[in-house]
């Protein structure tokens, strides 16, 4: 039985990933910390965990979370860097749903999440927690950085044709959508029921925080320099992101829709949580609800230079809990779909 | 491993069957039937089961159902009765989840759902599958009405104040909203989202096919004649179901909200799936969506006369494929939470 | 051409209020004030105003309110009480769209505001401003409470039949369903769109604002004491007021439904903006959307005791600044329905 | 006082016209025809409209539609070119709000919209009702083709850089997403509320009717071929339409964002519905709710060579019915925003 930590469980995704926890035969939930609930029960906050998780939210200390095997960080950026040092040295193993440990150039992330690192010699250790490209390395590592939701959907989506060399790298596009929860619960204006309902917009086109993490994933998966343009968008549901990738195939290309099609099919053959669907069919949010799998599918309209490629998951599984899950698992030498394995939600 | 059938899976609670179906461990399912669709993959309609259902719909036939130990009726109202007769012969018990077996009185069943019984004498035999009241009767029973929604909500609701004595029968108010699920997958006007969505109303006030059937449960647990008003409204969402429910205190009754709370508290201790909240809370249908729990909640308003009662259920899972499993587990001495385990889905 | 102003223009109520002026071809806007927002362009926080209301949010001054015909009070409870007497003094008018001059029984009023009355002389002289009761009075009005959200609903739903003397008035339940635009645009946890959409939930059971000014209203139409059980929910959708209330008939009472029918479509004949439905009709709350119309149906189901009435309002619009305006109107000798006259937006 | 008909009048767009027809004081409704609804109110299909448009649905006839001066039509494709002919003849002006006369090229429309054209050389006469691009046209014109949703919200977006020079005219992207209520009001699976609520996806990537309609008018507009991707998504909520659109800079470019907006504003700095936000800011497709603006907003992501742009309109008001009545308008020498000066609804 694996004994189990979380720092941080009062986002959205926190609760994810009790809920997932919850469901897992194999761990063993020991503390569940929040600075600001200490001494609520956990089920006050989120009442489908009232019977499952019963513990109340304690003060997070590095002496209780030593009792762990392992430990989540569902916090804001910021606060896994600050613990992690003590934690590893204490031989806990540490999985960070956040930005701490995404990025290696620590200029380039010092200067996106606008702080000082405060371990920067564990970056460099960090493993990139996304299995379809780094399962070996997960399954050895001390300490995870858990890829962001837009990352996972975008990577995920643009990898086999990077690989295959079939596209140009120089004009890639990611306009993608997410559902609210992606803001996480923080009470705001912006993410009101009255603001956000029956409406779309998007945000951040200038730069957003996940563009430096895509590019580091996109750049080393294509062995050169790559160009991306993202833009995010809110979309007026809870859960989901779908990500609508274009890339120009390369000059000298002209594959067909069948061989694009074998492409992805061949590249995610072995993964678990990753369905390419038949040729013509379009993924939809809703039917990877809950769940930690990832739907792509690809198209090349009208014959013409531009190939889409649509990737969809659930942000808040697979986008994070449900891929920490996915991770720990690797690290621990459990099934990989441990604990991941109920069918999405749907309706 | 039990062998089990669905007849009529292309419905909501035909999804939600098959979704809970794939996630228990005891059961293998055998077939999945659907004369419109006979051939296609199941998960065509229903992307979510891609990988997890992957056998294709097929005709319906005694021949085939046969070979099951269980068969479920996920069909519109008059199919289960045509059937059940043969499969019951054949040694198959059979779990109805529509209206066909749910009224004893065959004159009031014909008259409210417009159509001949095909089979009057097994309404006799038929055990009306909600657990909190006939779990013993269920567990030897061959064939099973499962419950409709607003009748698990509405009865759950009131047996505790009906069994105590605190009040009047004969004032009984139901006013219950449900999501728009609980009007099934038919393509019709009234609940495409631009009709549905952002907006509330009330339907069949005049009269509605699930009041015969709660009355019959309440006049049941009192153990006389009730009087009941029933109104349903259609709720912008896409799952749950939440009974507000009003009862007169009986002439001589005054008691305090601490004793109406031990009555609930008490009536509930040991039911698996039905919770009953601490004093002060609000059940949220978000807290149950997804599982087969029924959160209660019970007030007395400014010390006045009026008792409200407030019972949430997910209309799909508790109201229908949930409650279903609940009962195959009960009739063949199964755990009776396998497969019913994991926590609601929240946010 | 009328001057007005609005104080506290920045909440739901403000801006519908200032949508609905800015069609008025009657009304001049002098200001809006907002002491959070000084010097932002009003349509900065609402976009649907760009080009339409180009003024900036000011500071409340009496001095400059002071020009105006009529100053609206858009304001949280208990700030229209400290400068009404000032703008009195100075001729102009007011109608209070919160809470401050609605209820006459000052003990009362602070007992479930938790505050002291400021003007406690002017709660006298304030007209109650529902203009399907008291019209006369507030043609000659000088301020003007006007009426909150649920007790539109209620009220005009209940008054043909405490008019009529057909019901008991000891036994009234009023099940109210709100849309989250009622809760305002606060920045708060429990109106995020992930914690209010696909959800449905009752509050304030034990006891609402609205509850006493709604009594206070019944009794008055009744002409003696009147018991009211009053529960609003929380219903996911962005406008829109659904009442379901509940009267048992008198003793005495047995009307058809022909006959209830008449005596609604009687009692509101001669106004503008309340339509009786067809007799089997439901009315919808997104057929109100945007406009001042109360759409009322009402029911005697299965020929039982209770009478249903279904009365349904936009919450920002008759239920508050629609209303307003319709005051305003009535006040200034304008048509009643100036700048009221658009059709409600559907779908 | 204008004689209008609207034939078909009970589809979503439908139904917005008669919604904006109702308001505006030059405008005399003479007849709203269905096949379907014949004799039905109006009103009992669109309760909005109970008091505002009494009439019923009548059988369309030439004969009765000769009394007016214009006729809309709300009709699906290819019923308007097969009445069209008469009405002109009778001296009646014609609007479609359908696509029978978008497309010059005939062998394109016959290619994508399935049928054989019923008045070929009528097209040639038929005007191209977008006002932005148009306007002495319409003037004059007898004939409007009314342009689709995506088009209109796509051409506005694009046509200030095509002008302009400084893009590359072959790598053009259109990612946009609609509203339900773009796909009509017909009883559909795939637009129930419970499949497209809480769900977002592409569809039509192969290839969507509105293609040639929005490369006809790219074309036009640059003075050379264009090649266009146009992914359409479906966005769960009623209305609106946001059209991101991608534009390389021609090689020999390098703009500053400051020369974009000016690029964007002087484009439009005359036009009396389509609002150019200032730097930074994102439009949002509630803030057009119901009225017939378009808001745009220009961005070049990381001084990259990509320019987004943001479009947003209400698909049923300036991408159908507003539009149409904008061209009216323009037709019988009206004020351009005669009945459409009404801001838009929100929250």
């Amino acid at each position: 039985m694996l004994k189990v930590g979380v720092v941080g469980g009062t986002g959205y995704t926190g609760v994810e990933l009790l809920r997932l926890l919850a469901g897992h035969a194999e761990v063993q939930l020991i503390c569940v910390t929040s600075r600001s609930e200490v001494g609520q029960p956990v089920s006050s906050l989120y009442p489908n965990l009232r019977g499952v998780v019963d513990i109340p939210f304690s003060e997070p200390s590095v002496d209780q979370l030593s009792a762990c095997d392992l430990v989540f960080f569902a916090t804001p950026n910021g606060v896994a860097m600050k613990l992690t040092p003590a934690l590893l040295s204490a031989g806990v193993k540490v999985i960070d749903l956040a930005a701490d440990f995404r990025i290696q150039d620590l200029e380039v992330w010092e200067q996106w999440y606008g702080m000082k690192h405060a371990c920067p010699d564990l970056v460099a250790e960090a493993v990139y927690g996304l299995p379809e490209v780094n399962r070996e390395k997960i399954r050895t590592a001390r300490l995870i950085a858990c890829p962001g939701c837009y990352p996972t959907a975008v990577q995920l989506g643009f990898l086999p044709l990077l690989k295959s060399g079939l596209i140009s790298s120089d004009r890639l596009i990611a306009d993608v959508k997410s559902g609210v929860s992606g803001a996480g619960r923080q009470a705001a204006v912006g993410t009101l029921l009255c603001e956000s309902s029956e409406n779309f917009k998007a945000y951040a086109v200038a730069g957003h925080r996940h563009l430096p993490e895509i590019s580091q994933g996109l750049t080393l998966a294509a062995g050169h320099e790559t160009s991306l343009t993202f833009v995010p968008h809110l979309t007026p549901m809870i859960r989901g992101i779908h990500a609508t990738l274009y890339a120009e195939l390369a000059p000298d290309q002209n594959p067909s829709e069948e061989t694009l099609q074998a492409v992805f099919s061949s590249y995610f053959k072995d993964e678990p949580f990753v369905d390419v669907l038949p040729a013509g069919h379009f993924p939809e949010t809703r039917s990877v609800k809950g769940s930690n799998i990832c739907r792509i599918a690809v198209f090349r309209p009208q014959q013409g230079r531009q190939i889409v490629v649509l990737s969809v998951i659930d942000n808040l599984c697979k986008g994070a809990a449900g891929q920490a899950v996915q991770n720990m698992n690797l690290m621990f030498g459990l099934a990989e779909n441990a604990g991941l394995d109920r069918p999405p939600l749907l309706p």
